[in-house]
């Protein structure tokens, strides 16, 4: 097993303008919220608020292509928005392998989006480690 | 409440080959399984695999922009990966309303993707409804 409970990854994201209108043009997810910037100042945020599924792009890159091997595939994932993410800002995104199951060759990790220090998401992901 | 326990929508989605070049443009994830057909051939499955997180991509489009209300923001989801997706796989989303939390103003969905008849995806996700 390549992987061991502790073992500790860590990336940088940013959103772009680029990765934000090409979600936008990929998905069509056009939701004011995203993408008109008095909507969401109206309603308390700073600016236009990203999509936190672009946060999920972000996760499979991270499992795609950060890991030891690249025989993976997600089994499942989970996700909580803590806070907003306005474009341009670079996150810190750091997992943790909070369990191996051997007996099925699968990995569970943790992981946590930060803003500075503030977390703007944080959740779980489950691969399975393919022959 | 323009929710209620129970009520449900329905879209339909389609991994086309411009989706899948999008999203691995975007993320830049290129992992094999995805993007060599002889790699997942080699794992047992018909060809490459469709990313599971291009499904969260097109959950983004069903809160943003399919609901009665534009005033929402995704609190949390989740998801589990149930069966490959294939390219042009024509998937049937469901999605039920699980629970309302009027005090707080959030909503629970539950919701299904199919492939024919075969669940390929399942899980929930909470939004709030913003003023």
């Amino acid at each position: 097993m390549i992987f061991n409970k502790g073992q500790q990854f860590e990336e940088t994201f940013c959103i772009s303008s680029e990765v934000h209108s090409s979600f936008v043009q990929l998905f069509n997810d056009r939701n004011p919220l995203h993408t008109d910037n008095q909507f969401a100042i109206e309603r308390g945020f700073t600016s236009r608020v990203m999509h936190g599924n672009i946060l999920n792009g972000f996760l499979s890159f991270f499992i795609g292509e950060c890991l030891p091997t690249k025989h993976v595939i997600i089994h499942s994932q989970e996700i909580q928005f803590k806070n907003p993410v306005y474009m341009n800002d670079a996150l810190n995104f750091t997992a943790v392998v909070e369990d191996v199951y051997e007996s099925v060759n699968a990995v569970e990790f943790k992981f946590v989006f930060r803003n500075s220090s503030k977390i703007v998401a944080k959740g779980k992901i489950q691969i399975g480690l393919l022959k």
